[in-house]
């Protein structure tokens, strides 16, 4: 059976009822109980054939797609809450493979704490999508976390490893929330997930502050390391330039950083100071590598301090426009 | 120049801060001032080719669906808070054009009191498409309103004349915001827009109720009068199956309907009660016409009152899938 909106609204109208709800289910909008704290939404598209293989597992499919939503609420410090779910597909699709996307992204969702309760079809030519988008809230007054909130003299901190998502670990993103909402208890005031490879974040990230962020140390994954044999780029490139890892980038004052390290980062074991926050004219703002270990760079990089001027992973987008020179 | 994510980020940088932002503008997610009522939210995704005319003009593409999202606040009585805009569109789009849809996007909510404050590019083959979640309020405690809400006894109140919206008005879609407001704290129990066409959402809104829904008159829109004199249908049929009217059809108490008519149900000049809500055996819930006015009927619905039979308009789906017998 292919798309046919009436019966997969049938089939969700069998759902159990989201806990946030309080109107009807089924309703043109949904209806929830009051929150305390500040609201935080988020909203982002997942395309098949762009940000997922196109052969993946349709409950793999709907599953990222949540997950990677959820990762702007834990860059963001928010609680997740609930979640709408918004999803694409050609008429040749079939109700089982559109059910298990739909399957595979509410439970993604009721685990993640945000409750799918509400959303829309829709019956379109072109690659299948699925848009979420994430509902949160932040406790308290503090000014929020942002990316453009990097103070000179604060140390740099990544909550894990990079590089190498493409191998397995883009399917199965694990958004930092208590990790986030620690860093920003602990005073991290810029943060951001790395998204689209930690050089290009953590340089826009820069940009958007104003400050020159040095980085002195990059994480390697072990995919990243693998991702190496057979790609002929260095597993440092990997760790810099591919996309999806879904760490945090948070800045925030050395001490802090220090205790937070101490006491261990829940959910992030293997977080770590990776740079510093240095003031800058303008000229010299955005993203330095100051690598000193010489074993993981084997080029210039390690006469450092030198300007960033790699790529990053821009979906969907051709490789010449992959370039990025930041010049 | 196509689409290039960057250059669009660095066009939507210089938008005016939106005013119910109270985080960092360009965040992973947006942190918004706390707001006192229920959260209210739904989600709308518009195609081009599905939902728009492949050549519309840009700006109403964008503007039509931020409208349609917001007509479902409209019709949960709820306050329009803000919006988050989606885009999707392939490669070969110009920059120009998709300034051109945020734009007419983002003057449409700021219009409606929904101000843009997140969203997310991405860029994918197939028809461009425009998803947009919409973030409202519901003041008070009492319960919702909802499809499955129409209670015996109570008469169907439908905001304005319906039909032949193709001809231009959906694309100038005007949320029935005050007058679902209006019909809420009147006492309103069921509340929808029509949407899917007047028969369609009536015959769902007495499925969900499980209610005998009774039409006793169609107030029928000069633009369907208009499209009779060429497509061969009967007005009343365009009255009652084409889409996108955006009206709202609310199930309430006699005394209340009667009083606000009176009064005035503001935006809705044309508001009328068109029918009634009956109890019914499993057998003979759903929409049943009983038609007096012969001069818009011209076939055996007059000698009501029989079963709704008709089609309702569903966006993307062929022909043959329109017609959906209620047997």
């Amino acid at each position: 059976m292919t798309f046919d909106e009436a019966r997969l609204h049938a089939w969700i109208a069998t759902w159990a009822r989201p806990a946030p709800l309080v109107g009807s289910s089924g309703h043109d909008a949904a209806v929830l109980a009051p929150t305390s704290g500040r609201p935080v939404c988020c909203t982002d598209q997942t395309v098949l054939g762009v940000h997922v293989e196109v052969d993946v597992a349709p409950r793999r499919f709907g599953a990222k797609a949540v997950a990677r939503t959820i990762s702007d609420l834990a860059a963001t410090a928010a609680r997740p809450h609930a979640t709408l779910l918004a999803l694409r597909a050609p008429q040749e699709s079939s109700e089982t493979w559109l059910r298990a996307v739909l399957d595979g992204a509410r439970r993604r969702a009721e685990a993640l704490g945000a409750p799918a309760v509400a959303g829309d079809l829709t019956c379109a030519p072109g690659p299948a999508q699925l848009s979420v988008t994430a509902l949160g809230t932040l406790p308290g007054r503090r000014t929020p976390p942002g990316r453009d909130r990097a103070r000179a003299g604060q140390v740099l901190l990544l909550t894990g490893p990079c590089g190498g998502s493409r191998a397995r670990r883009h399917l199965v993103i694990e958004p930092r929330l208590a990790a986030g909402e620690a860093l920003w208890r602990a005073g991290a005031t810029a943060l951001m997930d790395v998204s689209d490879g930690l050089g290009l974040d953590a340089d826009r990230l820069a940009r958007a502050s104003g400050v020159r962020l040095v980085l002195e140390q990059v994480p390697i994954h072990r995919d990243a390391r693998a991702a190496a044999r057979t790609s002929g780029r260095e597993p440092l490139d990997h760790a810099l330039e591919d996309g999806e890892d879904h760490e945090l980038l948070a800045t925030l004052p050395v001490a802090a950083a220090r205790r937070l390290l101490r006491d261990g980062l829940p959910g992030a074991p293997a977080a770590a100071v990776v740079g510093r926050v240095e003031g800058a004219r303008r000229a010299q703002v955005g993203l330095w590598l100051d690598l000193a270990a010489p074993e993981e760079c084997s080029d210039e990089r390690a006469r450092a301090p030198v300007r960033w001027r790699g790529r990053g992973w821009i979906h969907g987008a051709s490789d010449a426009d992959r370039s990025r020179p930041n010049g």
